[in-house]
């Protein structure tokens, strides 16, 4: 077994745990927030971690009225004119918590006088030192190159900050759901390796996503492109119709992220554009009608709230990406040209 | 000649008008920002003008000290749960001014006491009518489908808007130089049209640029895409780094977008890094040495200041989708499956 499976399987534990063990920080980090007031909220963060940001664009957005801006470190790091970040939140995420550009942020961020805050998986990481806030994953150590546990558990920490900010009891209880609702996840693709063996020759995908699960479009197109060198390009739903919706000719493999919830209908008429442009339509989704009119349906437990649809939507894709590179002979572990850690400036 | 070469060859013309034409509008709007002092700007837009949204958070970030959030819409327009947007410089930009779900963003957020602007090219539009302010491109009607000279336009309105907000008169000579290096840029690149035979039969591309020019690397990538039905997929360098350098096998073709300025050298770095990979590259620059280690170089005459750069590196991959797109017989003024106006919600 792949390193990478485990670390998928290990995800029901490691949000558990989090759970439980991240909580007296993300209460600590939500107290020091409410007393802030922050104006906005800037978020810092590359790769995976990147997309737990945009994940959290619309989770401080929608439930917590935050307007949140994806950092441009190059302003920091290479220009040396940062803006102005006084009177806001400002957030680095990154497994390793190793990367100078993101350090850079929220190290600029703290003299600046902004609140901030590191969300990492080694506590004992200069991200961690630099932000006065530090909320730790607890997800052990991540083996596999291509972040699966991590990101989910990154997505986990920032919906339990968004939960303490709100001070709503039902959205703790909601959140107590999730490692449940991945178990069944994986339980109900177990039969993705077959699946997947229609794709062993497609070399370009696209995957969309809209609202909240905009962030699970990126994290699976990336998740494909690290583990099987095959150009799989995101998409919100409204932005593919303005250009890229040209690229589709028959048989041309297009993901759908569409579970319940207010976008849905947007996903859906979406899903009959494309089918009546004969594009090959890989859903998932929790409605029965829509995996229907999907070739490949990868299907999701009912009774997710849409606000934490992202941390089991993005599974079945961590699947498809797993075992498309098992089927290529390529070793999902170890992508060639990568480390770890990564430093980018 | 086609639509899209005449609009293109038009730019020059274009930018040399808004240039004179859109400045009052643009210190008119300069004065009700100052007089404003927003805590941040949230930018609202889609395709081309998305992209010319990723252009101004470089500007207004390095040269006005200002964080710029891009605009989730989904909020506003299908979650209904609009973030918090008082004291908040919020602007669209929109060529037809007609997509909903922009004009939805921008009519909440005056609503709810922002200061609003509108960017676009035909200020009787309802984009323009739900804004305090707007600024006008001046670029006459756009009859190709894919953006050129409207993306030109809107680059330098709001270029014009950073120089009016620093109130630094440097900044507009340097402005007014633009269209003529627009002109000498097209004049550069006559000879593309044989330079492109190489990628009669690719159908992947990597487009690849950093800080101002990450926009210019979105905008290249959208051309390809829409024109040639190619995928073109736009990276910054560090997340580049960080999983789709994976992709990379001989002969895999990357344009990079490396006009002299402080990213240059990172830039330099990643073309070493890919010709290590034997990476196909596709150079657009001024550097000599950098142009000279490209199997398809694209000149740009020296002396752009890297603020301005994107209004002229963009220039060389119009061309590159223009001619990609006759040399496989395609009608690049009217891509399959795509309006004109896009009216998203």
């Amino acid at each position: 077994m792949s390193v990478l499976a485990e670390e998928i399987a290990e995800q029901p534990e490691v949000l558990a745990r989090a759970l439980i063990q991240a909580q007296p920080a993300v209460e600590a980090a939500a107290n020091a927030v409410v007393t802030f007031a922050p104006d906005s909220v800037v978020i810092a963060a590359r790769g995976s971690s990147d997309n737990a940001a945009r994940y959290a664009q619309y989770l401080f957005g929608a439930l917590n009225r935050l307007v949140v801006a994806l950092a441009t470190p190059s302003l920091v790091t290479l220009y040396h004119q940062p803006p102005n970040f006084a009177g806001k939140l400002v957030i680095g995420i990154s497994q390793s918590g190793r990367s100078p550009d993101i350090v850079g942020v929220i190290a600029e961020a703290r003299q600046q006088g902004a609140l901030t805050l590191a969300i990492t998986n080694d506590p004992s990481s200069p991200l961690a030192a630099s932000a006065a806030h530090v909320l730790p994953l607890y997800a052990g150590p991540e083996r596999a190159l291509p972040a699966t546990k991590t990101y989910t558990a990154q997505l986990l920490v920032l919906a339990m900050l968004s939960a303490a900010l709100s001070g709503d009891q039902t959205r703790w209880n909601a959140l107590r759901q999730v490692p449940a609702l991945v178990q069944e996840t994986l339980m109900r693709n177990t039969i993705i390796a077959q699946r997947v063996e229609r794709f062993r020759y497609a070399d370009r995908f696209a995957v969309i996503g809209r609202g909240f699960n905009y962030a699970t479009a990126f994290e699976i197109a990336l998740k494909v492109k690290e583990t099987s060198y095959a150009i799989a390009e995101p998409y919100s739903s409204a932005d593919f119709r303005h250009g890229p919706i040209a690229l589709i000719e028959p048989g041309f493999p297009v993901v759908l992220v569409a579970p319940s919830g207010l976008v849905f209908a947007d996903m859906a008429a979406l899903a009959h554009e494309l089918a009546a442009l004969r594009a090959e339509l890989i859903v998932i989704s929790d409605d029965a009608a829509l995996l229907e009119r999907a070739g490949t349906p990868l299907p999701l437990p009912p009774g997710v709230p849409e606000w934490l649809s992202p941390l089991v939507a993005v599974i079945p894709g961590q699947l498809f990406a797993l075992h498309l590179a098992l089927l290529r002979g390529l070793d999902p572990d170890q992508p060639r040209g990568l480390r770890k850690v990564t430093e980018t400036r």
